[in-house]
């Protein structure tokens, strides 16, 4: 199992990197919503291999809407979108049948699946299983946009190079789109130089370098949510941890807070808007698992891209001696800047879900 | 919702601080495991109040099996626990429904719920709903012991004092229960003084500090979990994300990978007992969101105490002016100190899960 | 597993007959509703055992509710509620562990849970159990009642003799609550009487007779309810198949609609109160799985009690050979008579579970 | 929600009748099981349309298996399977969008997603969802033929035309590989011949006629399944009443038992092969919610086609005045002809996830 997620959302995955398609369904999605592809489009493009700093394969990653859509319009029922793939290069994985590469699936997948699993590309454990998860999320987008929900996403960091934190003033739908048309997501423009330096250089090198992605969610009202098992916290981790290369998530000041003093962490609150509202918000928009109103601020820390050009040495697990293995093929120098519209993609669908859980099909 | 988590065990929280009790069912849990009370006493009690540097409230955690256990073994019917609550001293909190306490539930729980939450003390959003917690994760254990798998907790930093890393090749079932005797679990001595002294210093200002928990579980096979959003981290996290406080969870290297390159943060297979084994263990225990065989290694940052003595200013939601507030009552000056074997219980719990869900995809 | 049922309503049944107690864990019920005890103490009352037409069995249903309440207003909290278990008698049961009684859940109790089930007076397969499902439902039926949905029951037969069926144009809660007040169910007062003798008759012979719940629900807006998997049938059937028992449920014209004609069987729809609605309910009261407004009505198959005094058959599993077995104890001479509240009380949590799907934790 | 079902096997539906595609994702079953086309196209044969008997709509049920199969072979990872949709005549539908055609879904399709439903030939809620059914029920008979487990179906009835019933002496694979090749799924000859006239007499007629389908499932063996919320009958009644058209389900003597004493109601047990058996099976195979071992015997009435060229009369709800309505179009005259492979692979789906849910509490 693992595809499949959420309460009144319910979202799966389903696919392999190399084989006939990959794919969503997404149930409960509610009716009468209007499917504007021209912003799908633009979301699939974001997380889209091509450009300088990702992978140069020309996936084309057009999704075709199988179900749920009439139209132009959600219907209510299940909404299937396949997305065929069309340039696979399986020759470039043929040598690591006998020889799982560092830090892959391929060692973990062949235990799990018995030896039956699709090797090619990764398989269903592929980074491309990312591009139906930006579907279904841009969906969730148009959905919470009528409600005034806005999420967006940044290059907290790229390697060594860090930007600059959201400063929760200037959150707004305009800085999302300005930060959606960049080049790299940094708030900074001259972290952002440095950052392609950075990427370059390694790349150049034949190695890779991590990241992490900042999120920001804005418009929530407050109350939404609950305590313990579905915390806001935990539903969000959950589907973050699903994304390939995250190995880290913190909510508002997160690790930070641990060394911070009770009377320096906490948020007091004050009243705006006539609402009660925390004045601060190092708890990243939840208490006790519920929405403050304040912004649902979180970071995700990616590894860098474990297929590297570079030579390394593993295990050839038919003679039982290490070799030395270059991962041929095509791949990103940092995972972390195209999964920053995935990042927002995955929250979108929890956010959703957590709408939806509260409202009911009824008042969608 | 929010109570209940899991898929082949399926484990249930109720009750409020200063209601009639609080409670678990669990269900699912395997029949004829022997539930050794010794055991279960121990771990309650490292979780309980009293003690130099947790609250003196003197809550005597009994616990009562209604259900599920006959003669002392288990039945395979649900088990339910009750530990009923005998020291609730409400007075406290009467002052609290005008005056949301700054980075509790209290205001959020009274949205969510529309006003009618218990705010008692916390009521179901109280810490002291762990106590039910640390009695499943507790009977899990005895279940994993059997299968040669051991879980154990330390505290990674107490405020500013850090303890070492756990060491991968020093994990073993008796480094875990010398750590479970520590009055502060600490792996090198003198960072448990500082932190003794850290804790009381703030305590005495009427502050509170946070901290970290590193938990490591070993003796878990190669090839249990699954991709996308079942993946071990994905569960993991979101149950360690359901327990009061929490505000990031990272596994192996965590945040630092992302700073990390392709090259250095890879994790090169070896042999290892004429098995494939991960050379060095920077993923923590996981890749593609399966159990590599290495040990699940992972940190969860909790925030300082949120309830201070010191003065602190926070909307009287009656009048909508800011006024000076003292939590007064009995609380710990660093839940980090009693959240170890918290930590511990909540990793039994999906563990166990994950080896139920194992036995069926591994066996058909 | 198998304890827990719903998705916006979680409802957990744990305990065992001769136990410490049975109860059950309901989450996510609405915040703010009274919680009648006049009226709960009822409902508990009608599937309690004792009076004429029940076994003697002196239990006394007193329920405790231990959380999720407070000054008898829910909280949104999960409820628990335990009935501690005061009257066993073990002693009646001792013989049956190397005799499994014919058509009870003895054997596959054991071959299920490895022979560690608590088998005294049935375990955790008792039907004692449907008492806290009372209780769940009777905490429904106050939520439900609020939106002006009532939900009732009768014998449409005992053994053979027949009941009339449920005249839509006289449902009425009126009519539920006079039929709850009867010793035996049945709209008519002749077939009660009969039924009255057919079970006495029986019971003298040390045997026992099977009936028919007929159920219906009024007052459900049209348009709730899921096409395929969780359609309103395939939940009220799920939890009525869960009641221990039940053979059969059928809805509208259930197994006879297929002996009619597409002519004849088809409801058509006219205009009422100025809304579109079925003007026969041969379907009773759901199309394409999501409820019309007419009533729901189906009927449940209980089966004549397994445990009867008469001398039977059965396999003596120590020894290999077929021994005579009489079962002694007190046991309801027709199990149908207590089960009409238990079938009110299981489809008044669905329907609620249903609403609240349809309409969130918002509006509740 | 509502289209997607299961704990250890999750299956998942999704298209609409008049859309691009109807389809399925299948999560968690094994790898490693051989994909047997020729198997699989006979299944879908058996359900798709043409014939005598069923409408002579020439789809075309060509499924195209999109993920989790590499060289014939499942991989473990979710299976997607898709139906394009290549012969759809939309013309047919047009009237309908004002008049909801009696005891169809396009009345409450249209109240529950508020207008916005694929109304052209029933939409999502289409008979041909069962196409998808199908496919995913061949796999799991691939899987379960494995294991020695066999599901087979035939019709009880076909309007007033009666069959034998299963004969449990006789159950076996053979038998049913000869009723799936006959024209009408009966176990009598002579029967088959009246249900035929009967058919073609009605059909003639413009009208339809119901049926009763019994599905036996050998094999299984005994201590499966749970008490309670998953008994093996809520799980079984559960799917079965996702197929459009079913108003009644019951297991073994059904509502029959219900006339029954319990002196011969009751199932006593022998010893047969060295194990306990219950030497008759008026239970149907289940005692408690739990297999006995003997074959899992149910039927299922589904009601006569609701599409009909007779005139009747429904609401134009535009005008709101009753008109006649005379359905055109292709429908079948009994839907429960092509539901016999329905019936039985909605059944297999069920027993799989039951095995592979299982294997967890066998082993632990």
């Amino acid at each position: 199992m693992g595809s499949t997620l959420g309460n009144s959302l319910k979202t799966s995955l389903f696919g392999e990197s190399h084989g006939e398609a990959v794919g969503t369904v997404i149930d409960g999605f509610p009716a009468g919503i209007k499917v504007d592809e021209t912003f799908i489009d633009a979301e699939m493009a974001r997380r889209a291999p091509g450009g300088n700093f990702a992978t140069p394969r020309k996936e084309k990653d057009a999704y075709r809407i199988l179900s749920g859509v009439l139209n132009g319009i959600t219907t209510g029922a299940p909404i299937c979108c396949i997305i065929e793939n069309t340039n696979q290069r399986s020759s470039d994985y043929q040598t690591l049948l006998s020889m799982p590469r560092p830090s892959h699936a391929d060692f973990t997948g062949a235990l799990r699946y018995n030896g039956f699993n699709d090797q090619r590309g990764g398989g269903h454990f592929s980074g491309r299983l990312t591009a139906p998860l930006v579907f279904a999320g841009s969906l969730c987008k148009l959905y919470l946009a009528q409600k005034g929900i806005h999420i967006g996403a940044h290059l907290k960091s790229v390697g060594t190079i860090q930007d600059d934190s959201f400063n929760e003033g200037q959150l707004n739908p305009e800085l999302f789109k300005h930060l959606a048309k960049k080049e790299l997501a940094f708030l900074r423009n001259d972290s952002e130089e440095k950052a392609k330096s950075e990427i370059q250089n390694r790349q150049s090198e034949g190695d890779s370098v991590g990241g992490v992605v900042e999120c920001a969610t804005i418009g929530v009202r407050a109350g939404l949510g609950n305590p313990f098992f579905e915390t806001v916290e935990s539903k969000i981790a959950a589907i973050i941890f699903a994304i390939p290369g995250v190995k880290g998530v913190e909510f508002g000041e997160g690790f930070s807070i641990a060394q911070m003093l009770g009377s320096t962490a906490n948020d007091v609150f004050c009243l705006k808007d006539n609402q009660v509202y925390p004045e601060t918000n190092k708890n990243g928009g939840c208490l006790g698992g519920i929405t403050t109103g304040a912004p649902i601020i979180f970071r995700a820390a990616f590894k860098p891209t474990a297929s590297i050009e570079k030579s390394q040495f593993t295990l050839n697990v038919t003679t039982g001696y290490k070799e030395e293995l270059k991962v041929e093929g095509r791949h990103d120098p940092c995972i972390a800047v195209r999964a920053v519209p995935v990042v927002e993609a995955a929250c979108a669908i929890v956010i959703t879900d957590m709408i939806l859980e509260g409202a009911g099909y009824d008042r969608s």
